[in-house]
């Protein structure tokens, strides 16, 4: 069984205006957390930034102060509102200097020219190791507990691949999941309320589902002691049981958290 | 032309371990910062934060005291773990009282036993107003500068209709989108640059696109001066059109910016 000293943390940083205008729905913080969770790191906060140096820099400092790790999305680009490298470089009092591998690597491939705005891509913070890119064009980097990623979501998840294995992984949170269907909240809360005061070590949520095919809750219980987990699972289902509760789905063991 | 001192700015507070354990994909930020940009509000940061207590309120009192308005979003249900309305009471000192409309709304509902939990949902912070909900349950609540909303997407949809009336509106932002098929972004950033440095009101950003359909970029030019943002876009076209960049679309004004 898992202390909760074991707990490893996390923070994602999205940069970008096209999420703050409405103009890209974000689809990484999804990606991430459910990455971070299978590596045993718990996402415990995300923020979303527009392409502003200062409030680049100030997010970030607070983030890698307070979390064991911080992944940003976004601005890596070689266009001028892409800051993201210059905003980490002076966060840590560090330079950017253009990297050779990732120079050679923009002069292998054919017919592009090695214009300004493509050597920017090139640039990563003194002290900074790359992180792979297997989809398309220059790496993201890490510096210190940072990983600095791109925005594209087909790039980021590539990325991604590069960093689980330098992650210090605490224990994994596993969750099972309690369906209701045709009963509500407002039945629900005082049973669910009473086995989280049992198990002040779990995490117990309602999330209620309304539609043209019904209406109901999920009841999830996530911990990192899986054996906890199972048996507060049994003892909610009996628990709604009792109290007249019908359609219950619990879901198996292992089910994504 | 509006000058930027008409700025007027929100933060969205996404509240919520579902967003965080990755079990839910967020999408009520991208709704609401459309809406605000309908209504000319700039959102300018957003928070996910988990349900804990200590960290909403830090992180709301943050967020109210930089921004004109805040919105939040999840923790307003009937279970424990729905701990929003504390939460913003505590964050303004007040008390939570249970409001008679809403007591007398869920009196007024067939079959609906109105215990604890459902109480839990009847209380709104001393000073606050009722945020309607035309879809499902009780309402949502504004005080101050911060308006509380429902989690569940179609509901927090709902409740948004109640809220753009009481926002004091800045001049609302528009957008072009000039699409390049074919070019990549290390061609386009030199002109983009050059262009955005010539019009410093203005936002310039380039998205680029990578799949089995191609690649290239959306160079999209947002503003509060419509005449401006048109003028720009067809400078930019004239601009890559002169270094010999092919595939050039300008969507037509009034687009989503």
């Amino acid at each position: 069984m898992s202390s909760s000293t074991d707990r490893v943390t996390a923070a994602v940083m999205i940069i970008g205006d096209e999420i703050l205008s409405g103009r890209t729905q974000d689809t990484n913080l999804n990606v991430i957390a459910k990455y971070l969770g299978a590596h045993g790191v718990d996402l415990a906060e995300a923020r979303v930034v527009g392409d502003i140096k200062d409030e680049i820099i100030a997010a970030l400092n607070v983030l890698r102060g307070r979390y064991d790790y911080v992944i940003t999305t976004g601005g890596i680009g070689p266009t001028h509102d892409d800051i993201t490298a210059d905003c980490v470089a002076e966060a840590f009092g560090v330079a950017l200097y253009e990297h050779p591998e990732i120079i050679a690597m923009l002069k292998a491939r054919p017919g592009l020219e090695l214009n300004a705005a493509r050597r920017r891509m090139a640039r990563i913070p003194e002290g900074g190791e790359l992180v792979r890119n297997p989809v398309s064009g220059p790496p993201g980097f890490m510096i210190g507990n940072v990983f600095v990623l791109a925005g594209v979501p087909s790039i980021m998840r590539g990325m991604l691949e590069d960093v689980g294995h330098r992650l210090r992984g605490g224990a994994v949170v596993v969750s099972r999941n309690v369906r209701v269907d045709g009963t509500g909240e407002g039945v629900l809360a005082e049973p669910l309320e009473a086995i989280a005061k049992a198990h002040p070590d779990l995490s117990l949520g309602s999330y209620p589902f309304f539609g043209p095919g019904g209406y109901g809750s999920n009841l999830v219980i996530r911990g990192r002691d899986p054996a906890e987990v199972e048996a507060t699972a049994a003892e909610l289902v009996a628990a709604l049981t009792a109290l007249g509760v019908a359609n219950i789905t619990a879901d198996e063991p292992g089910a994504p958290a």
